[in-house]
């Protein structure tokens, strides 16, 4: 028997609901954002006491599948102002499933100037006021709440940054190793920290577990669906040999690598960052090449990565986070962007956000390009400190190039772009621009068909297509999103025609119910529309569907290419 | 024969052209709209190489008439992101308008990282480069331009805080005593310091003047003009005896002086900055009570108010500075308020945006609610140079609320709300949220008819009524901002029935054509639509013509009301 808890802030009540109709077949992202869309006024404010914080593990999570073990977080994006969902690896998703928790719905402010933590297990939810790690950071909460509850505890923490309630804050996930995960993108951590909730844990003991109407059909979906992860080259061989970062060389290679804020499309010291160095790293001091974010993860795209004497670095140590300090700061050490993305990840910042943001603040004189010395001194002596300094910083990019003036400040919808510029890589310029997320790569990734040649193939350079490209992924990822499915599931599912009819079948085994592939697509439509209309009562419009001007006006070497869509290609996107 | 000048900053030319038919009969407001919203594209960066700066005396500048001397400028705003049109008392519309410029438009960005002066003659317009006052401030730039030039060198003039492109940088333009006006609002001295202009200088010797096509009609117009201006209670005895600050006691005893960041409605130390106790001091210390902004002004509004040994501390001092940082950060003591006001004037900055701000900032906990001498400070030690705590203040209100995560931030389309409750006066709550302009109370005064009477009474506590108050008052008042008209000019429009025909007759004899009321009804309707078009183009809908959520849950004393507008309401707004 699945429930809805809603956790009221203002009145410190808990309440337990029956899952209405409506939301039966949903889960995830299609969960968090009909939540949202139902229950958050579009105009009130991120921080104030009418925005919700919706987690919702997916449809599959809790399910023998692989890779099903994602979880949403959504609310109104204090970065944004718009909808937001953010998913995460981690533990807790499988926790909480088990738990029988279809959604978890926080709501209000408290009244008082106190903080608390949820404890979360098979007999409700407690709301208990926290002191002692109040002001202390992601990894001193985990290890902490580990001594008071044991190893396996569920984790959802905020750093300081949302503690200050910084537009870049995100809300960590603790992973099998006890290290960090992150719904990264959007702010959510800051909406936590409004709500007072420093973390929030889960005990899954006597949890009644996810149940199966059709086991035989599952189990025989489940493993023609692992047969496809396996098979396809990237998530089989490219993602498991160098994780994500194997895309340093690819994309430079293709001249799409944004590098000194967005100026060139090609870095010189490529190879001193790329997934190849990397993986020679890990090898030679002893690391961990592959590594999963969550149990039951076969592409295992993660890492352990160590320093010279083999201690502890990073993980999850990804292409964005690499490519952003890398060459977007022209920071050539990854050792050094390894220490800054600990860093992020113990003060829970979204580490593309803050690398992108680093970038511009290197544009703005506030210390050179390449410093990355300069860098930690600014997370650890100014973000995490909250000065003014630390708090533009940690409102992200869009935060730094209003407070300098800048012009040349890539963001949409006032979020970062990451790693692949569009200028060069036309179809994910279209889901940057048009994502109901702000831009977001893994919100219809358009490199797939673009550069990896997965789904066919369709000319980086070349406008004809991309919309149509980036509209079908967006929808497809919409609906994956839902499933608690990671997003690399979306490469098999392009290429290996039973990966995606697999995927159907398992949802409707896991229900007892006829679920088919135009099932899932209507359902990815329906969200993405629904999350779309949110945005325009909140304020947006075709306005916001926009790139940068820059992007427009500077062309970017080695190809010498603008952003040249017309507004009116670009709204063709919401024509289905 | 009038001309338009355009300068391109990029290609570093001048170019004299005809005046378009389609603005032959537009001035002021209505022509700086105009051409705003046919040549800058909506979505341009406001500080990027697309938008312009357009500065444009009203039809009746430079005519005989009283109270005609105001100067537009326009531009997309980079405070609000919106269309901003500005207006200033000061020297420099009249020269313009007796040297036959109907609008100068600057356009473009210098390649070079260079600051250049314009200088306007009658011979055109010279771009000159500047080493010397870069750096400087506005009273620094005025003394040194004026011993270059002459005493009576027209100026506009940008200091630190508008080469520091900060969001709250105004254009001063300098007045009769070589002291300051400004184009306040909507932060147009970031997009002067981006286009790297320190400074403009106009010279009107051998200056053609303004033709009058039939002044026989032109002089019984403005007799009869002149006349209602002094007949009038408001516009005839208490601004000229008590300025604008004779409000703080009448919107203090009505209950919406906003105090101590919008949390309540009345300051109990009201007496000690009203405009009785301001006059005063004036007269005790022999200052000037009554003073002028242009040649021609017989309202007198102005002060000049002196320090306690006689010495200059202010002038222009207004209410809504004064309640600004008097009722709203809690300082109750007149002469550090005129200080702080000076030092807003010299940096050229907004002093409704920075008031505001400071409410905000004390709310944050930056320095405590009261704190004068912490005002003065930030204001040189901090604003002025362009620290990062400089940069979050400089760039107003909405920028401090964001980068200390608060939700009390009394802003409209991301521009401070001023002086008035809308709580409590219901009818100045529907100009703030639907002006075009972002919160600004010379939009549509509805205060005129809610609490002084003017053009009948409207119950400030009830919403019938006040949606179409507001409209009537926004078409009148775009309307009026086009004639270079002083906005007090509204007060007996609204109560004496020859005074608003008389202004029609005047534009009617300037340019030798019928124009009558409905003529200048049609003007506004027209203007105002086009501004609201060009805003919507940009990136605004309904959902931007809201106040802040916090009015709809908080409560004001002594009334204890909240804003209770349905959106439905608001947006009857547009229904003309």
């Amino acid at each position: 028997m699945e429930n809805i808890y809603r956790v009221n802030m203002t009145d410190m009540t808990v309440k337990q609901e029956d899952v209405p109709e409506e939301w039966a077949l949903l889960g995830g992202r299609g969960l968090t954002s009909t939540i949202v869309a139902a229950e958050v006024p579009p105009t009130c404010h991120p921080l104030g006491p009418n925005n919700k914080l919706v987690f919702a593990p997916g449809i599959l999570t809790g399910t023998p599948s692989v890779q099903s073990g994602r979880l949403s977080a959504g609310g109104k994006s204090p970065l944004t102002e718009g909808i937001n969902e953010s998913n995460s690896g981690g533990t807790s998703a499988q926790l909480l499933a088990r738990l029988g928790i279809k959604a978890l719905i926080i709501e209000g402010l408290p009244k008082r100037d106190t903080w608390f933590n949820l404890h979360v297990n098979k007999d409700g939810i407690a709301i208990r006021e926290e002191t002692e790690l109040v002001g202390k950071n992601n990894f001193a909460v985990i290890e902490a709440v580990e001594a008071r509850l044991g190893k396996s505890t569920g984790i959802l923490t905020i750093g300081i940054a949302g503690e200050f309630r910084m537009l870049s804050a995100n809300i960590s996930v603790k992973d099998p190793d006890s290290k960090i995960r992150s719904h990264g993108r959007g702010g959510l951590g800051a909406v936590m920290g409004s709500k007072k909730i420093k973390f929030i844990t889960i005990d899954a003991e006597g949890a009644p577990g996810v149940k199966l109407a059709d086991p035989d059909k599952f189990k025989i979906a489940a493993k023609t669906f692992a047969k496809a992860l396996l098979d396809h080259p990237v998530s089989g061989q490219a993602l498991p040999t160098y994780g994500t970062n194997v895309l340093v060389n690819i994309i430079n290679e293709a001249g799409g690598l944004p590098t000194r804020n967005f100026t060139s499309g090609q870095y010189t010291a490529h190879d001193k960052i790329s997934g190849e160095t990397m993986r020679d790293n890990i090898v030679a001091r002893g690391g961990k090449p592959k590594h999963g974010c969550h149990a039951g993860c076969i592409i295992q795209c993660s890492q352990v990565y160590p320093d010279r004497n083999g201690g502890y670095l990073s993980s999850g140590f990804e292409y964005e986070t690499i490519w952003g300090l890398g060459a977007d700061c022209c920071i050539d050490d990854l050792d050094i962007i390894a220490k800054a993305d600990n860093i992020m990840d113990d003060i829970g910042v979204d580490s593309i956000e803050t690398a992108v943001m680093f970038g511009v603040a290197m544009e703005a004189g506030i210390i050179p390009f390449g410093d990355g010395a300069g860098v930690l001194r600014l997370l650890t002596d100014e973000i995490s400190k909250g000065t003014p300094l630390g708090r533009i910083l940690g409102n992200g990019a869009g935060s730094v190039g209003r407070a300098y003036g800048l012009t040349r400040v890539p963001i949409v919808k006032n979020q970062s772009i990451p790693a692949y510029d569009p200028r060069a890589i036309k179809g994910i310029g279209i889901t940057y621009a048009t994502s109901t997320m702000g831009a977001d790569h893994t919100a219809g990734y358009a490199i797939a068909t673009n550069i990896l040649n997965c789904g066919g193939y369709l000319d980086p350079l070349k406008k004809e297509g991309q919309v149509e490209l980036s509209r079908n992924l967006q929808i497809a990822t919409t609906a994956i999103d839902s499933t608690g499915m990671c997003i690399f599931v979306a490469f098999p599912a392009l290429d290996i025609p039973e990966c995606l009819p697999a995927l159907t079948d398992m949802i409707g085994a896991r229900f007892g119910v006829a679920f088919t592939v135009d099932d899932f697509i209507a359902l990815g439509k329906k969200i993405l529309k629904l999350e779309h209309e949110f945005n325009n009562k909140a304020g947006f419009n075709n306005a916001h569907d926009r790139l940068p001007e820059f992007f427009s006006y500077e062309p970017i070497a080695p190809h010498n290419v603008v952003w040249d869509f017309t507004d009116e290609e670009i709204d063709e996107f919401w024509n289905f």
